[in-house]
C-alpha cells in the first residue's frame, strides 16, 4: 500500500492512504491519527490501512471511501515529519566521501527533528556552503532487536520512501576531519510524497535492494537515473543489522541508502559532488557548480510502466 | 517544577509532575498525556502543570490532586523515552576525546530511539568493547529557528536532566578516524527520574550553566563530583546555536553537555576514560579497568540543602 502524511497545521501531520494511481487519497483518521502510530502497532494497524487500499484502488464507493479526495502532493508532509531515529549509510561504493571498507558499511546518525516534505523549500543561508542535493532511498522500519541479523532484519522492514539528503559540501571536509560526523553539512532532508510497503514493489524489490533507476532531475535536466539495485555495496537489512550490533532500533527510524551511484557513469549522478570528483578525476577540477538559490530539484522513480511509484520529490533552494 | 514519565507498558509512558521534595507524585494526564505532548504546546501546557505541581507540594487535598501517589523511581522512563532528535557536545575542555577548538564546540548527533530511565539495566553483549559510563546534564529544548543566538537559544531550554551517556571505549578510536561520527560505540543513553526546569534551580542555574557537583557513584565507591557550571567551555544556549546553524531544532530535541569534568583532578572523574587518561599521563598506562557485567552506576546532583534534584541515575551493566 501506499501512504502520505497531509498538512493540517499540526507536527504531525494526518495520515491518509493514497490510491496505486496517485489519483485519490482518503485520510486514515478512523483507523489511526499518523504514520508513527501505525508504526507503533503495525502488525494490528497495516491490515486495516490495506484494507481500505484495496478498496480505495477498486473505487467502491463504501461508507470507509466515502470521504476520497483528490491526491496532491503539494499538500504532503514527510511521510514521518519528525522521526525518533535517522541513519544514512554510504551503500554505494563509489559515492566521493570516504569509501566504505569491504567488511563493513559507513553509516552515519542524521537529523530527525525536521524531515520536509516532498514540495517544501530548502532554506538555507549560504550559496557559499556547497548546497548539494543527494537522491537516494530510505526504509522505515518497525522494533528491531539488538543484534539482528540481516536475515531478522530484513523483516523488519516496513516502508520504503526516497529521499533528499541535502548537503552543504563546503562544510564536510572540516566535520569529517573532527571525526564527530555530520552536523552543519546535512541541514533537513526531504522526503518523497508517498511511503510504500516492499509487498507493492514486486520483483523490484528484491535481495534487499530497490531495483529500479531513481531519476535526478535538476533545474529540468535529466542529471542521473543510476540503477538503485546496482552497485549497492551493502543492502537494506545489512545496513540496518549493522546499525543495531549494540543498541535496539525502534518502530519509525529511518534508515537511509546514501546518494545513489553507478560504476557506469553514462548513467548520470544522483548528487553534484558526485559528478564534480569525476570531472577532477578527468580534467583536474571540477567544472559542474554547487546548487544556487532558486535551483529547483526532482527526485522520482518510475516503475517498468513509467508510473511513479514515490510521487517526486520537487524542491526548490530558497534564501533564509 | 519537576516531571517524570511513569511506566504504563507503552513506548511514551505518563507524564507526572513530582513534588520538590520527591516524595509524591501524580498523574498529568488530566493536562497532558506524554512529556512530548506538553513540549509541542509548552505555552499553553506549562502553566497548568505548574498548577498542579504547586498543589502537590503544598499538599492540599483537592479535586485536582486526589489521585497522588508515592513516587518511585523505578517506575520511572527516561522522561522522554524517545525523542526526535539529540545532540552531545564535550563541552568540557579536558575531556579526552578531541578536544573542542577553542572557538567551536564539538557536537556528535546521538541516537534518540531508546533512551533508558534511570533504573534500567544497561544490556551489552561484550565487556571487551570496554564499556564506561558518562556522566552529564542534558537540556531539552522548544523550538529553536535555524540561525538563531545563544541568547534566542537560552530562552528555549524547556528542561534540565541528568545523563548517562554510556561509551564503549575500545570501539571509539576506529569511529572516530572514519569521520561519520560514534554509531556502536555510544548505545543507549539513560537518564535522570526527573526533568527539572530551570526556574526550579534558582541561582544554581545562570549564564546556561549548571553550577553544581555531580556526583558519580561506581559500585558504591564515590570516584567523582566535579562542578558542572566549572571547566565549560560552552555553556548551553553556544551549544545549542552551534546546533541550529544550519537548521531548526524542534521541541523535544535533547541536547547534552557531555562527561562533565573540572581541571582539578582531585574532584575525581565522570567517565573512567577521563581517570585512565590522567593515569596514563602520570604512569605511561592507565590502571582503572572499564566497567564490567554486574558493575553498579548511580549518578545525581545535591542542592546546597544535600537534596537531589533530580533523582538518581542508578543502572547496572548486564549482559545482552
Amino acid at each position: 500500500m501506499k501512504l502520505a502524511t497531509i498538512k493540517d497545521g499540526s507536527r504531525d501531520g494526518q495520515l491518509a492512504v493514497v490510491s496505486r494511481d496517485m489519483k485519490s487519497a482518503h485520510m486514515a483518521d478512523a483507523i489511526c491519527p499518523t504514520l508513527q502510530a501505525a508504526l507503533d502497532d503495525w502488525t494490528f494497524i497495516a491490515p486495516q490501512l490495506d484494507a481500505l487500499y484495496a478498496q480505495l484502488n477498486a473505487g467502491q464507493s463504501s461508507t470507509s471511501t466515502r470521504r476520497a479526495f483528490d491526491f496532491d502532493p503539494a499538500r504532503c508532509m514527510a511521510p514521518l515529519p519528525r522521526a525518533y531515529g535517522r541513519a544514512v549509510g554510504a551503500a554505494y561504493g563509489n559515492h566521493l566521501e570516504p569509501a566504505s571498507s569491504g567488511e563493513e558499511p559507513l553509516i552515519y546518525q542524521g537529523g530527525s527533528d525536521d524531515l520536509l516534505g516532498a514540495m517544501d523549500d530548502i532554506m538555507l543561508a549560504h550559496e557559499e556552503w556547497g548546497i548539494d542535493f543527494e537522491a537516494g532511498v530510505a526504509a522505515i522500519v518497525d522494533d528491531v532487536p539488538m543484534g539482528a541479523t540481516p536475515d531478522e532484519a530484513h523483516g523488519r522492514i516496513r516502508l520504503l520512501m526516497l529521499a533528499n539528503d541535502v548537503s552543504l559540501r563546503n562544510l564536510i571536509p572540516d566535520e569529517l576531519a573532527k571525526g564527530f560526523g555530520f552536523l552543519h553539512s546535512k541541514p533537513a532532508t526531504g522526503f518523497s510524497p508517498l511511503a510504500v510497503t516492499p509487498d507493492e514493489l514486486g520483483d523490484a524489490w528484491r535481495g534487499g535492494k530497490l531495483h529500479l533507476p531513481l531519476r535526478s532531475t535538476w533545474n529540468g535536466h535529466l542529471v542521473g537515473q543510476p540503477d538503485a539495485g546496482v552497485d549497492m555495496a551493502f543492502n537494506f537489512p545489512q545496513l540496518i543489522a549493522y546499525l543495531c550490533r549494540s543498541r535496539r532500533v525502534r518502530a519509525g527510524s529511518i534508515v537511509g541508502s546514501g546518494a545513489v551511484s553507478n560504476k557506469d557513469a553514462t548513467l548520470g549522478y544522483s548528487c553534484i559532488a558526485a559528478q564534480r570528483s569525476r570531472e577532477t578525476a578527468a580534467d583536474g577540477e571540477p567544472s559542474t557548480p554547487f546548487m544556487r538559490f532558486g535551483d529547483t530539484i526532482r527526485i522520482e522513480m518510475l516503475d517498468e510502466k513509467g508510473k511513479s511509484i514515490f510521487g517526486a520529490i520537487a524542491q526548490t533552494v530558497r534564501k533564509a
